[in-house]
């Protein structure tokens, strides 16, 4: 008998009972048993904290990133174990592919954008500086640091590797260690991930925490730096929201709920169409991956009233040739759902729905699996409904968490959306069609009930990943019956785990509070000049200062034949005079630039190897002839970037005339190397 | 007798009984009675979702700032009218200020960031385009739309025009309307801001509602639409947030609280010192400003231990100076609480208090006001509060919402930092220091429990607004205690009105969808080069293509001698081969985006007036001696200004050599005249 055990302050804990049996969804047999009896939460909660959370501090976002790379190369590894126990959920090969596949790619996603969107350091400078003070003295900016808690995760059972890594993912990003809930059901899995990620050695000690078996008292431990995220049913999140450990202390909640996602068919989207096709094909695939135990999954297939039966027969033909059964089983298409309850809630829920719709496939109460007993293993025909009055309440508010669709008949543009905010919230809806002005007006309309819309149609249909792909980069979460919540989402999902703190300071102190430049801050003039520094001996504010150079309309003309930029304002004093900006002839902007660049250059080969770009280039102040220009360029972010013989370094740039007036302001961005041997 | 109506539902509405009196602060005199007997508060929901909410969605963001701006015109000129009530509140015309100027300097904020940093449209297209797809068809976006709900404002006491204007502020950007219900003790002036607000006919009509008198059944009545926005108690924020009402429909639910601010002196700031001066004279401000009545008025004053003592003379020693007394008297400094009840409220934690520390300075109990009536009046003495052990739970715990502080003495900054926190999330803390090293410890590590953190010293004092006020610009909110909210932040606090969406799409489509040109999108090659097109004429994806053009060696070399930017890689074929990115001779990059502009410039007057800048610039491909670039350059994103002759124009881009590769790609951002007579 295998009994899950929990892996809590350091170390693997068993159960101080022999728990409760799961079952294979396929066979009934017992799995594992489950129980946290025993399990010191409150203590994993202050080993998260003070174990998990400094350790994971001591890293920047870059290097956090790359363990998460590493981490999902060893999960890679490890896929067709993952996969055997994903089997006993009641899964195919397939939808275990959605699951660790997808969990994998969380990590990759998370990996990568650390890498490329956030610093390589501990706080997050978010946005701009902002002026306080007309004089300069006073300047606000937002940083986010890591909450000091310890994210609390309970998922839900039907992504039993993906759910957990979605959640973990952004919070070790961020720098906040995890404790993971699995949802009893399926925990055998996420149990086994977890082993793998403590085995792997990879992360550090107390980032990742596993509780198998009830919350119990957790939740009576948080603090105000702890968070919880929660996936399930609205009615647990409902308690959870509410409980006084969550409420005492103003805890970061977020909820995802199952929701009644809708899919809109275009009325351009005739049969024959390519549209046609992909709304049959994708509702279809819907109700049938993970035997439509998604909380993205359609729920609601919005049909124009014309097209319904086309779409009911559709649908029902490829509904029929869909092998339910064992997964194991090549030729099966769709698994079991996760437990015989599961399969009486389904049956439940179809009740309720059969009094506003009628059946148009599918039999719930009868199934033949191919290679499985149908009484001992959780499988269930996929359930096509078609309801011909579709502002009854059930189709809007009774889930079928399973195969199970229902088909609403619209009139137009307006009604579908009436319709489909029925559903009070939703995590994702899709809309197919090939009509842009449909597709504006249905996904405006829509765009407040949803977290996330896919417009489907010839365009896109071949790189799409579906209705009912979350993906890293988008935000995962909707409003109202889904939950009010928002994970991933790329790196909004990372700062969901930080506090957002405004600073006000003086420019230097901001300078040194945030290790970034800000003007304002005196400027160190370098006896060499910057660009001869390597990347380490380089500092903050160190700066060269090029010019004056006088600007002749000899040069401008100059400029103008050679570049065939012949733009009046540079060649005609009349029609410049007659311009509103620039009250005679003035200089080309890239003139400007160029010369600016002349002014700052050092020629010799040396440890800048590039200028890869340039950002926020403002031309402040026209160029006249016989203005003269100086450069003033200072190291205002330094970026080393591990593993790698260079960093990036972004210089302040200030072209300034004779008075003193910036004439362009800008951002370069140089490739610096490191020492050699670095 | 006054009884104050509410604004619902498009008209003024009395009560339907007498009410309950509002008195006087500063003589007990009845100065309005309130109750919102007879209110249909569903109603008003109902009628700010129907009439509000559309007339607001039919503005553009530009348009609804404007309102703003013209609003806080309007609101300006009755000044006076205002100042004249909050005495009554027992506010002196300082204290006015803060919350009448300061309340109109929001709207000003949010006038200027609307129509600075928001689109002249209707959906905000935020962050980047997602590539979802190696191929460029599958395209994510996150856009956010307007909620279609009510924003309902529950207002403190204490800031009965600052406190509305600033939640009515960002929700109005945001295109939600607002429903505001002010505390009853000082509703009288909330109720004539709204009077004045309605008077004025600026604003559409539904956008603001006014709930004079308790909110009876209002929250039973949100949907997953609305949002509920609340300052005041801890204890009122959680029977909040644990509404039915809004727990059902996951309603976004945003609290800030009372915290106990801290304010830590630096070990450098002895006395004699700029920074001891700015400490004390702050403290003071903070204790004395609205009598103390402010949710991020500094609690716990945190001084190193060897200053403890110097502190508490020089603090004693000027709130002596400090005449109490009628608000309207001019030799008054603080004026009175807001009433007889909070002055009981007050008394009461300070004898929780004084178990843990003794008073330095100020009788709770005895005060002789100027000019004013002490019995009648609800004056109250500062009373300035020394801990001789700082880690007593109640300096930590017990809020006395006056002119009270306690000194803590601490021994280094991680006891500093250690003692902030015990406060359990804060709104805002200041550290009054010039050493950067410290501020820098105590600033990180009191980070994640704060909003908003001032760093005050010579540097930056001239200007600075101090610790106690919020701005526009900046985050107001904190965690734990301080409920958890976000309030303001700039364009974060209207976003909080907005339903975030990830669209997915092709690029087209996407186009279609957010008025953007995305890459991707067929671009139209237009007959008449689209310089010459006005504002109203040009179509995002409008086209032009220049060259090609051949870069020769003698251009490169020419160009180097032309602007003096001799880099080793565009002269020496040698040392750019040993380069790791040129591989060989390469043309400079401003030569590039030059020789771009000569390609694609359209030289005779005409609609476009001028390049005021450059964004997202990169080099992607060397350029060596024989290429030949091309530049295509599309209208991105049009933007125009109401009541300017021009807008902004946007391009995108794309420099490409031979092959067809990208050598540069770039925004060059235009300001193109409107069409005569526009």
């Amino acid at each position: 008998m295998v009994v899950l055990r929990s892996y809590v302050s350091g170390s693997w804990r068993s159960p101080e009972e022999e728990g409760a049996p799961l079952l294979d969804a396929v066979t009934g047999e017992e799995v594992a048993r489950i129980s946290a009896a025993g399990v010191d939460r409150a203590a994993a909660l202050r080993y998260g904290r003070e174990v998990g959370g400094p350790a994971l501090r001591e890293l920047t976002f870059h290097q956090r990133a790359a363990l998460l790379k590493a981490l999902a190369s060893h999960l890679r590894e490890h896929r067709d174990e993952l996969y055997a126990l994903s089997a006993r959920t009641g899964a195919t090969r397939n939808d275990s592919r959605f699951d660790v596949d997808g969990g994998i790619g969380v990590l990759l996603g998370y990996a990568s954008k650390g890498r490329r969107e956030l610093p390589n350091d501990t706080v997050l400078v978010e946005g701009a500086a902002e002026p306080l003070g007309k004089g300069g003295t006073f300047v606000g900016q937002h940083v986010c640091t890591p909450l000091r808690g310890v994210a609390v995760q309970i998922n839900a059972f039907n992504f039993p590797v993906w759910g957990p890594l979605e959640k973990l993912a952004p919070a070790f990003v961020a720098g906040v260690p995890s404790l993971v809930k699995p949802a009893s059901q399926t925990a055998y899995l996420t149990a086994r991930l977890v082993e793998l990620i403590v085995e792997s050695g990879l992360l550090p000690e107390g980032s990742v925490q596993l509780l198998c078996g009830d919350a119990g008292d957790l939740l009576d431990h948080l603090t105000e730096q702890d968070l919880v995220a929660f996936t399930g049913s609205a009615s647990t999140a409902a308690r959870l929201r509410t409980h006084p450990g969550v409420v005492r202390d103003s805890v970061r909640f977020n909820a995802e709920a199952d929701s009644l996602n809708c899919s809109v068919l275009g009325p351009d989207a005739a049969p024959g169409t390519t549209e046609f096709d992909l709304y049959v094909q994708q509702l279809v695939t819907e109700m049938t991956v993970k035997a439509g135990q998604k909380c993205t999954a359609i729920r609601r297939a919005l049909v124009p009233a014309a097209l319904a039966g086309d779409v009911a027969d559709a649908v029902a033909a490829r509904l029929a040739e869909v092998a339910v059964g064992d997964p194991s089983d090549p030729r099966v298409r769709m698994g079991a759902l996760a437990s015989l309850g599961q399969r009486e809630e389904v049956r439940r829920s179809l009740k309720a729905l059969t009094d506003a719709a009628r059946v148009v496939f599918g039999d719930p109460d009868r199934i033949d699996p191919v290679g499985a007993d149908p009484e001992r293993g959780a499988f269930i025909s996929p359930v096509l409904l078609r309801a011909d009055d579709p502002g009854r309440a059930e189709p809007h508010e009774v889930e079928a968490f399973g195969p199970v669709a229902t088909l609403l008949p619209y009139e137009d543009a307006t009604h579908a959306v009436e319709l489909a905010a029925r559903g009070r919230g939703s995590l994702a809806a899709s809309v197919v069609t090939a009509d842009a002005a449909f597709a504006r007006e249905v996904v405006l309309g829509l765009a407040p009930w949803h977290g996330r819309l896919l417009v489907l149609n010839g365009e896109d249909a071949g790189e799409s990943t579906g209705h009912g792909s979350p993906l890293p980069a988008l935000l995962h979460g909707g409003p109202g019956r889904a939950g009010g919540g928002a994970e991933l989402g790329g790196i909004r999902g990372v700062v969901h785990h930080m506090q957002r703190t405004a600073l006000q300071a003086g420019p230097a102190m901001l300078t040194s509070l945030t290790g970034r430049w800000v003007p304002g801050t005196d400027r160190t003039v370098t006896a060499e000049h910057p660009f001869r520094k390597h990347l380490e001996d380089l500092r903050v504010g160190d700066t060269a200062v090029g010019g004056p150079r006088v600007v002749t309309l000899d040069d401008i003309e100059h400029f103008a034949a050679f570049t065939g930029d012949t733009f009046y304002a540079h060649m005609d004093e009349d029609a410049a005079k007659a311009n509103p900006f620039f009250g005679g002839r003035v200089a080309h902007g890239y003139l400007v630039v160029s010369f600016a660049a002349g002014l700052f250059v050092s020629p010799e080969p040396g440890p800048v190897l590039a200028n890869y770009g340039l950002e926020n280039l403002r031309f402040l102040t026209p160029v006249h002839p016989g203005d003269e220009l100086t450069v003033t360029l200072t190291a205002k972010q330094i970026t080393p970037r591990d593993g790698a013989a260079y960093g990036e370094v972004r210089w302040d740039t200030d072209v300034t005339n004779q008075d003193g007036a910036s004439v362009a302001k800008y951002d370069v961005l140089t490739l610096v190397a490191k020492r050699a041997g670095a």
